[in-house]
């Protein structure tokens, strides 16, 4: 029997709708690629978004076509992701820090036949120009006076975003459609082969929104003035551009201008009281508060993901700043957020010490998302908080597959997808994400944390930066080895760190071996690349397996 | 195209299974019927509901089968909820305050085949039981030691819901089907007519969940201690049963003690920072916290529903106990919620004079619910504070029809419910009910709000109540006749009191006659009865119209 309620579809335009009706004068500002600040409200971008779907529906695009943007956080970009998703089609949105091989890949891929870009990225596009056939226009996210001179006018059409919808109505009966129906495109920057895309259908997107807005998670209110660092060119600045409308939140966008000043000052003057954004952003901008003795007195909450945060962030803006930093887990195949970290029953009474030890972790579940951690064996794991293993999540907003079927079956027969993480989580939930699968050594059958060594080793003050790996070993399938980078001048031999090591971690965790290198490799986007680091020592062979 | 995302059904069963996972040891605690406090977790919760699903399969209940509760706010009731939803039968909760034959008639519309009920209202049952032949089996929520004598027995097989669910197995696998299956009924006890059935689904419950707990809604966190007065056997409890164990929240229940002074003991013995419920019982509280000189400091947030909340009880919590009182408006056709009231943009700085103004009203739209006015004709009304008209509501969690098709087509070609109530909305999107649309006086084509005339008119010392309605008239098709009730040993007249209400309200909305009377009809539930009323001056004749 089923129920005799309305079935009425999840759909983005729905969020836009709302926010027009309930929050009309709520502003958008932001900070602008031309330079100075542009602010309007919800019922402008509303009617600006109606103006969009109509000039796209002009240009020919329908159900389910691929339009790219590769823009900052902004207001024009806000404006797209109403008025792409809301007519059906699906938003690419392009990660303009990828290596340029890769945006032209996934163009491709992606079939996409629009690109909306920003003035910054127009060199990038000017670059790809001669490979992306399906692309039959390029607009620039600007007015008239700002159009630059491009190479591309001959190529592709070339558009300028204010006059394509100038002429524009702005009544629009958004469709209604299937909730299924894949609303946005965003492509994982793996570290192995060709990007992959996750399509987000319009059901995933609002049940995320729904979810990633409970008071436990981002939980915004319509008296919020929120800064979404985290950008919307990647997993939809982790949900920000939904939620805030839905919320009736304000919304502040810093466009390009991502360092410390520009940040504090865009706090400042609009009195932000929340944040998002990745680990180097907080460090920046705490750098910038510290050395210029300016104040971010309305901000209460910061929220951090992407990577593990450091404790002296946490600690910073808590201390010092009266800010709140909550540490959230997620990735693009979640939509993104999968675990978020606040307290709970029994730590009413927390000391900012303890507080920030229980920040430290990546969080706990969100309803929705299942989670568990199996061993190798496929064997769940006790939440006991020392139990480790792959973490598994599965849920309404979690990918069942890739785009194209990419990568093929990712999910097992009972919808768990592996995430990649290696995690252990407490007896009261929290997550705390322990290593990479690739990165994990397995040592006889048991596994090592490539990660917890690394913590161990650059405590020594001899040493600016270590990496584990595993390296094969005969008997024990594989052991680690410690790789370092000396501080300039120091002196340390492998004897030196693992008497150092010794006693702070399991015996048979310590590395079979050391070694000193001058540098160790990085990716494009800064982090350590273990991959290459492992094909450097492939062909190493540990003092214990000789 | 399709988006590539797990299409996971929203299911009540993973509410449970979610709080028993990462909530464990967050507690349920109970003032029960058999007398003291019942406490325990989460994860005992979840086990217990897993046992009643396998007695209930047992006792041969399957997927659709309506199954009744009669039942205050407690423990097992909580276990029902997700033993019978979980198991993909239907719950249906009675109100044990209908008349007797109401109980009878919707038991017999529902085909109910098994009834829970609490030991306070098994003389209920035991007066019905010759007359509901669907029903199999009494199951009396409590353990052998408090069974008690009942003349069921020989009619209807009786048991002991201890009894029944002790040998079942802890182990039960929650079935998966389509988000759209029925998972709970409510009757709506309408003034005129029989009750209709609001028949929710899996997934208007979840999505209303998900809604209701945003932060300017519910806005419950993992911290909170929630006491919901709001009965389960009413709309859910307006989603508090499903939404605290989502939310990790603590669940306080206060079975049948709803005095103030078991309201005050449990609030502050068990720390509530929340609680729900209708005007009369914090009516109580507020009269309790007075006389006794008791406080409830723990408390943050009290949300008031059902009926238009006083002033002086918004104003006394706030000013003397320093509890926030939140108005919202909802009905059994919505799930319950509709409008929630919480400041927006723009509203940092109110006073408390002005944020009590402010909660008079029943609040702004949840993300979700699309609502509008609309006028006789069905034209859209403007949002403006001024023009009232015809409430109208459609989304995922309003009713598409009521159980069985009765009361026929009850939503327009564009889903739009017509709520029965009489609305303006302000510029800011606060809703204000104006009146019921059954009670609006139709003057020359021009709506009279008859609430806004009789709190007009209460206002005068010697008015100790007044009901108005409105009274065929020739020329003007109804005029409104104001009936009062004076106050002992006052003296008024009907002169006395068009005069004082000149001034107060627009000149065409002056009462055509003013009669007095002893006393004002009322429904069971101690509402003005305004149908009885009419009944009772049918054939009056107005002095204007003769």
């Amino acid at each position: 029997m089923l129920g005799s309620m309305q079935s009425k579809q999840l759909l983005i335009s729905s969020i836009i709708e709302f926010a027009e009706k309930n929050h009309p004068k709520t502003e958008v500002v932001s900070n602008t690629t031309e330079g100075g600040i542009h602010r309007y409200t919800y019922a402008d971008a509303a009617k600006r978004s109606r103006q969009m779907a109509n000039a796209l529906t002009n240009l020919g695009v329908k159900l389910g076509d691929r339009i790219a943007t590769l823009a900052w956080n902004g207001y024009r970009h806000f404006e797209l992701y109403y008025g792409i998703s809301g007519l059906g089609a699906v938003m690419h949105t392009i990660n303009p820090r990828l290596f340029p091989e890769q945006v032209d890949y996934i163009v491709n891929h992606a079939e996409d036949s629009y690109i909306f870009v920003d003035l910054t990225f127009v060199p990038l596009v000017e670059a790809l120009a001669d490979k992306i056939p399906t692309v039959k226009g390029v607009i620039i996210l600007t007015d008239e006076e700002h159009m630059p001179e491009t190479s591309l006018s001959g190529k592709v059409k070339v558009m300028c975003y204010e006059t394509l919808i100038a002429g524009e109505s702005t009544e629009f009966d958004w469709p209604e459609f299937d909730e299924n129906t894949a609303a946005c495109l965003c492509y994982t920057s793996g570290t192995t082969g060709n990007p992959k895309g996750v399509l987000y259908s319009h059901r995933s997107t609002i049940i995320h929104a729904y979810a990633a807005n409970q008071p436990d998670v981002l939980g915004l209110s319509a008296l919020d003035v929120v800064l979404p660092v985290v950008p919307m060119f990647h997993v939809n600045a982790w949900g920000n551009a939904y939620i805030c409308p839905m919320a009736g939140a304000k919304l502040v966008f810093p466009g390009a201008h991502l360092d410390g000043e520009s940040i504090q000052k865009l706090m400042e003057s609009e009195k932000v009281t929340f944040s998002a954004g990745v680990p180097t952003i907080w460090l920046g901008l705490l750098q910038y508060l510290r050395s210029s003795g300016k104040r971010i007195d309305t901000v209460k909450r910061l929220v951090i993901g992407g990577s593990a945060c450091p404790r002296a962030i946490i600690e910073g803006f808590r201390m010092e700043y009266g800010a709140v930093v909550d540490h959230a887990w997620g990735m693009t195949e979640l939509s993104p957020l999968g675990t978020f970290n606040r307290p709970k029953a029994g730590m009413e009474n927390l000391t900012d010490e303890e507080y920030i030890d229980l920040s430290m972790k990546q969080g706990r579940g969100m309803f929705g998302i299942d989670m568990r951690i199996i061993d190798d064996e496929g064997n769940e794991l006790p939440w006991d908080g020392v139990a480790f293993g792959t973490l598994q999540v599965r849920g309404p907003w979690v990918c069942e597959s890739y785009f194209k079927g990419e990568g093929g079956q990712v999910i097992d027969e009972n919808n768990w997808f592996s995430t990649g993480d290696v995690s252990k989580i407490d007896p009261d939930g929290y997550m705390i994400i322990t290593d990479r699968t690739k990165d994990v050594i397995k040592s006889g059958g048991e596994w090592i944390s490539s990660i917890d060594l690394e913590n161990v080793a650059v405590g020594h003050d001899a040493i600016q930066e270590a990496a584990v790996i595993g390296i094969t070993h005969k008997k024990w399938d594989e052991r680690p080895l410690l790789v370092c980078v000396k501080n300039e001048g120091a002196e340390v031999s492998k004897e030196d760190m693992l008497a150092y090591m010794d006693g702070k971690i399991a015996k048979w965790w310590m590395p079979d071996d050391v070694v000193f290198v001058n540098e160790l490799p990085h990716t494009a986007t800064g982090k350590l690349s273990k991959l290459h680091l492992r094909e450097k020592f492939e062909d190493y062979t540990l003092p214990t397996d000789k």
